[in-house]
């Protein structure tokens, strides 16, 4: 069972605005790249096709506060945690931190949110559905003094 | 004064995923232009060059709910009502209504938030600074029952 | 019957990049949408559903040289052309000019070109296949003296 | 010296559109990190801020042909390789591999192109200049027999 993920990144030119920092609109793509990674470290794809009708899971909520800047060049790590389970819906907290070139302290950029639901799409309905138990079984909620921290 | 500003938009194809609707991520895309039309209305750029040390307006919190997903083609009107108004902050809520292609009924698509500031840029050191008060004069809080709604 | 199509749109911040200028990648969406309002326009749209199998227009070329830099707020004028019509290939050519924001003479900042084929896609499978007659009597190649101003 | 990089990266959702398969701009945006990573792998960094005035590489072309889609999770491997090099201009081209999930024969997805100019911008205008004596010492340009194959 598993309760947070890893991803490291470097951020790329194009990720950035005139303002010389990482466009804010791509803090949420990159919660969602961890989110995905995190999926295929415990086997499964956010894609489940071989589910007849197949499922997804679309967000329904997201926030992102920002703390310091990140910049092109810039080595990010994004750190997902399971903050809240239940039998449709799946809760994550994400910190970003920065990591220093030359050694040094990781410096905190930003903490995120995204919540999930697993829905079954059969024709262009849309509909809530337990998430699949061999998915569940994997996940856990992580320790309280974590997502705390 | 003002206190909202509304701005209509067809969702573009480079905007969709492969779940066939709009990535999340671009409500928060859609957010800021809205923000930046609602400056340029009042006669101001979120690029505010003219200042020495230059000013800028960094995002310091960003959220949305996703009611009702957002297909190509769609033509979508986001609403920006002013929900708070301090020396150094504005505090944006958003509406996203999918306008229906023959009559009938807006839908309620997406609600969002955005929080940003004022900051003076002189080289790398970013630091929070009032609101200009030509700029400020013209912003004003949206009446409570419209902000409720 | 029509050969051209053009679009105005305002510079977003967030298709800006570190340097301060529109990043390139941009300039293939521009063109994109561009190419989808010049269907609209026809009465169609690029996705074709109501075709059995349903047919689409995936791209085999795009090209772009660029020519002047395009900035936040500027005013660009995408002009589409069409160069080329064969059976199952639509190939584009494009102008974007920036507009003067006080009168003035436009400025060329970039052209650029695209090749699209119609497929059918049933199952996994793509093939090419005759653009739809109906679309196909409404689309015809511009004056050479056009594509080569 | 050094003719060649490679990146390989993995395809990610937001990268997608609704017909399934990877955007055709990102390609673009995938050409531009392999060419950072190659500036990297020779100890420079795309941004010359250290040069006075700054030094930038802007675009002035680039080109794509698409064979077959790639789609999310896919692993695709960017080939850059150095086409030409004059004293104020590079030229690079590009080859896309999709890696093959379970071993088997890397597929040919796509070719490209990029040319970019060494610029310095003092203030708003920007002026063709050599590219510094230290970078181009260690750009060749790749064998014949590797551009053709």
């Amino acid at each position: 069972m598993a309760s947070e993920f890893t991803l490291v990144r470097r951020v790329e030119f194009s990720e950035t605005d005139m303002a010389g920092i990482v466009h804010f609109s791509n803090f949420f793509r990159y919660m969602e790249t961890a989110e995905h990674g995190f999926y295929r470290s415990l086997g499964f794809s956010v894609i489940m096709d071989n589910f007849d009708p197949p499922l997804g899971f679309p967000r329904v909520h997201a926030a992102c506060d920002y703390k310091r800047p990140l910049r092109f060049e810039d080595t990010v790590e994004i750190h997902l945690l399971v903050k809240e389970k239940r039998s449709r819906v799946l809760n994550y907290a994400f910190r970003f931190l920065k990591l220093p070139a030359n050694g040094g302290v990781a410096e905190l950029v930003a903490t995120g949110e995204l919540t999930v639901v697993c829905v079954s799409h059969g024709g262009e309905k849309m509909e809530a559905v337990p998430i699949p138990s061999e998915l569940a079984a994997k996940i856990e909620v992580a320790p309280a003094a974590l997502l705390a921290s």
